[in-house]
């Protein structure tokens, strides 16, 4: 596994849930995580911009954040499409998670300029619900540990109320 | 209490630890998400752009992360600083935290184009360390509860390693 992800659950995402800031491949603006089967595992890998720094030399706190909510609700499609049959890049829709809770422990600063990987291991906890287990590499430096709780999207998440 | 904050903790960080994507007055590409007391409540207040979706009309949920964890930072960095006599605006420098741990739980959708509310807690739990509890709001609508444990930097956090 290197930094190229060539099958990302996020390029099967329907198009009109393909606009999240983090994951959205329509987002050209957004952060444009990917994310994709190693083995058993789910592996998110990404560079951030300088400007996400916390001071200087290290990233933003959010920026981990935000890579590990989308790693984690990836991972859950990841998941939940494995076990209905399919694999990203078969062309088959993936469902869509949302985020119900996110915890992040920060272990130690994370050095700007190094590509992060953060590694997931999805666990079902309910048909619709995954709880993905993730830790966030800085080459070989464990920098944060997570854990995000994701459910296939409801309807009600389709129009503002 | 309004949408402007006249004295936000962040106006008193260090020139050289204000650089934070999320609430660096000096980071011009950032969210200068701004920090201040009301009454023993301290409040953060922000209306995300359009770009931070999650789906087109919610907002992305690592945004919410992301104010939910500077707020946290500026929490306690309010707390301590008047815990040692000192409010936001007086002129002295305030102490810089960084985030140990971060836990969102998202309750319901967070409506776009509507400005979000902070409201904290903190708890002081060590003398360099407080935990403080937030709620989201958008408008009337409680969008997210939070826990942030944030501990005074550490001097090794100056230089990266």
């Amino acid at each position: 596994m290197t930094e190229e992800m060539t099958y990302a659950i996020q390029d099967d995402y329907p198009n009109d849930l393909a606009y999240c800031y983090g994951c959205g491949r329509l987002n050209k603006e957004g952060h444009l995580f990917r994310t994709g089967w190693d083995g058993d595992q789910t592996v998110t890998w990404h560079t951030p911009d300088d400007v996400y720094t916390a001071i200087p030399g290290f990233v933003y706190g959010g920026l981990i954040a935000s890579m590990v909510d989308c790693h984690g609700t990836g991972s859950a499609s990841l998941a939940l499409h494995r076990k209905n049959g399919y694999e990203p890049g078969e062309g088959k829709e993936a469902s869509r998670f949302v985020t119900a809770s996110l915890n992040v422990d920060y272990i130690k600063p994370t050095p700007q300029n190094t590509p992060l990987k953060a590694i997931g291991k999805p666990e079902e906890v309910h048909p619709k619900k995954f709880k993905v287990h993730t830790e966030v590499y800085a080459g070989d430096e464990l920098c944060a540990k997570a854990v995000v709780t994701a459910a296939v999207m409801p309807d009600t998440f389709t129009q503002p109320t």
